[in-house]
């Protein structure tokens, strides 16, 4: 086989019952694009012996790298490790170095005794290479067959991290001379998806074939995606790049960042370079700006604080919505949110300041005030500007899209746009 | 074949790279399940003609319904439809009534002149049976060959998630005599994975064969699920309330709830139950305690609102945490998050308030206070508790972590367990 491909293969009922979601099989295959290896596909099965024999089987037809996770636990509907310890033909065997992790984690760190289930968590089979584990109990394992690395990690997200960083990557950076794969990606705001498309229709149809679009629209932001595959990644390189500018200029005033970045690491980073503040007055997002604005590391350079107006009496007495406003024109209203931008913003004495205020659903709306209406506020020392928008999703995402418009207004305040 | 199985395909070159996570297959399993169709496995491949054949030729091999998501945008990466046209011998027509709604959409909503991208969005395969999209501009297609059912919708979420309820589940009830499956899930708390499994070890060893036990452990939070399958529905549901009723009493006080629902909506059941209200007085989460206590419809009822004091200084002019706390313990501290919690539940006038403060990291941490250290502090009119967490995650899992745990000690206390 020429090219290096990879299968992912998460296994967990709960996966097939849709009671989680499964966020490690995007870790992996973000890690292996890094290093150049292909993900062929995905394939999540059910904890049975069966299925994942099957997917096994079918994986190993198509890649020679193939990533498992989950089924490594202490209960018994964990079955991954004895069924590959049969599959590959080994015998189980006590790992002492984590055996005595293990104990130490139990003794010394929990203070409670280790049973007979953690011992297990020892053992593996005499036939694999381990991972070991720093993060937790359950070791990640190594096997080889027919030119084939299969690799078994827990599926608990910080520990199947950390064994795909610290073991999986290096791994097969060792033994597979991988064919590179980049990347370039931006992000649009303010045209749809089929509009953003017309505009760089040119750009589009001259693409070199070596190189491919993707879009990713979201709510009026869309990502843009080059993708080149090749032999010679110097040479690679400098294609993509070409395109990429060409790219950034087709897109034109729509440009947010041409990094995969999101929304509010943009705006951090403005503010940060200009060192500058901002706070937050959220109703309707009740709180979830604030979390898009502190979740990466460093937020505190630049985010300092908020209030999280849902009851309208907070409004009234931490913002000085009036009563009027309230009575009058309400809280889902221009006059609403830029009071409560220009107060929050006076008083955390901060730069910047937006604020939001709307329907989210199910219910709450008026014959006036349709559900989904939300108005945001930004506010500089200078001017307090707003705008409404009419979302037509479910609650959660409609909490997520006026979030992420709120941080894009900012935005556009910073940069001197509106 | 007797039972009816299912297979999900997720379309999307997206997936491959890891750039976005597959939410999508969660909420169709969730809905196929319901019904009692069981998923046999969730195949995730990239927009290549080749790997798109191949799983929907290994899907045809295992399971009667295949229902694919994404591919059918208007732009040149969408390949899912021409592909299937071709796949089922089709002709592409145009669909009046989808043409007619993407006009309205875009001349009458957008105010936006229609273009060509847009009107081929309303072509469908003449073999197939158009699924109408109310909620976006690709419509749906339901395909039969050989007594396998194709399903083919948009990878819009909102998109996805309204043909799957309007269109998916009601022909699969009309068409196939599912056989029934019933879960039931339990939430515990405060008692880690393998001694919880210890704790219900006769539970789980008098099992029935045809009910199978699954464990979701997530920081000191445990997940439990039972799921039953047969024939006889009647006599399922009588055969798991039974064992759900003895698993129950086997978690005994780690009980959290009984139903599979989230901490905070336990949470804002109890609150809403007593008509209490609760307020947040938050640090290093930033607002996202407030975004779980307000994301479910409903919450205005308990939720009164909150300080983000991300800043010291807020801390000290909103929460009254005084420059002798922050200058000699500092503000991680159980004098910080007990002063918080008692000034933000005053300053509010709710019966509950909840408050923390913590290192998330990935720096931030001192000689005396590590990466991961974080205090959560609970009142009510009578009394304020705290504790002290050491978390051992990255920044975003701390975040969520201690919002969970927050949320669990605020349960507590409005229980009378602290």
């Amino acid at each position: 086989m020429n090219s290096i491909h990879a299968s992912i293969i998460t296994i967990g009922d709960e996966l097939l019952i849709g009671q989680v979601i499964d966020t490690n099989s995007a870790y992996i295959a973000q890690a292996l694009n890094s290093i150049g290896v292909a993900v062929k596909n995905r394939i999540a099965v059910g904890d049975s012996k069966d299925a994942i024999v099957t997917a096994l089987e079918t994986a190993a037809k198509q890649s020679n790298i193939i990533i498992m996770t989950g089924g490594l636990g202490p209960t018994a509907d964990d079955i991954t490790k004895p069924l590959l310890n049969e599959y590959f033909g080994g015998k189980l065997i006590v790992h002492q170095p984590t055996l005595d992790h293990i104990t130490d984690i139990f003794v010394n760190k929990h203070k409670r005794p280790m049973i007979e289930r953690n011992r297990k968590q020892a053992e593996v089979p005499d036939v694999c290479e381990v991972l070991f584990n720093e993060t937790g109990t359950a070791p990640g394992m190594l096997f080889k067959k027919d030119n084939v690395y299969y690799f078994s990690l827990p599926g608990v997200p910080h520990e199947m991290r950390f064994l795909t960083d610290k073991h999986v990557v290096p791994t097969i950076q060792q033994h597979f001379s991988t064919k590179p794969i980049i990347h370039r990606t931006l992000l649009t705001a303010g045209l749809g998806e089929s509009f953003l498309a017309e505009k760089i229709a040119d750009f589009e149809n001259a693409l070199p074939a070596d190189i491919k679009l993707a879009y990713l629209p979201n709510f009026g932001m869309v990502r843009l995606r080059l993708t080149a595959t090749g032999i010679d990644e110097n040479q690679l390189k400098i294609n993509i790049d070409e395109q990429f500018a060409k790219l950034i200029l087709a897109v034109g005033e729509y440009l947010v960042t041409d990094k995969d970045e999101n929304m509010e690491v943009v705006v951090g980073r403005l503010l940060k370079e200009k060192h500058q503040t901002v706070s937050t007055a959220e109703s309707c997002t009740g709180g979830y700006i604030g979390h898009l604005l502190s979740k990466h590391g460093g937020s505190s350079q630049f985010y300092t604080g908020g209030i999280i107006s849902y009851d309208n009496r907070i409004k009234t007495e931490f913002l000085d919505v009036s009563d009027d406003i309230l009575h009058t024109v309400g809280a889902v209203s221009q006059e609403a949110v830029e009071q409560m931008a220009k107060s929050v913003r006076e008083k955390m004495n901060t730069d910047y300041a937006v604020s939001v205020s709307g329907i989210m659903g199910p219910s709450g709306q008026t014959d006036e005030k349709p559900l989904g209406m939300v108005w945001i506020g930004v506010a500089n020392k200078e001017k307090v500007v707003s705008k409404v928008f009419y979302l037509r999703f479910d609650r959660l995402r409609n909490i997520e899209v006026t979030a992420n418009q709120a941080i894009n207004l900012l935005r556009l305040l910073i940069i001197n746009k509106i």
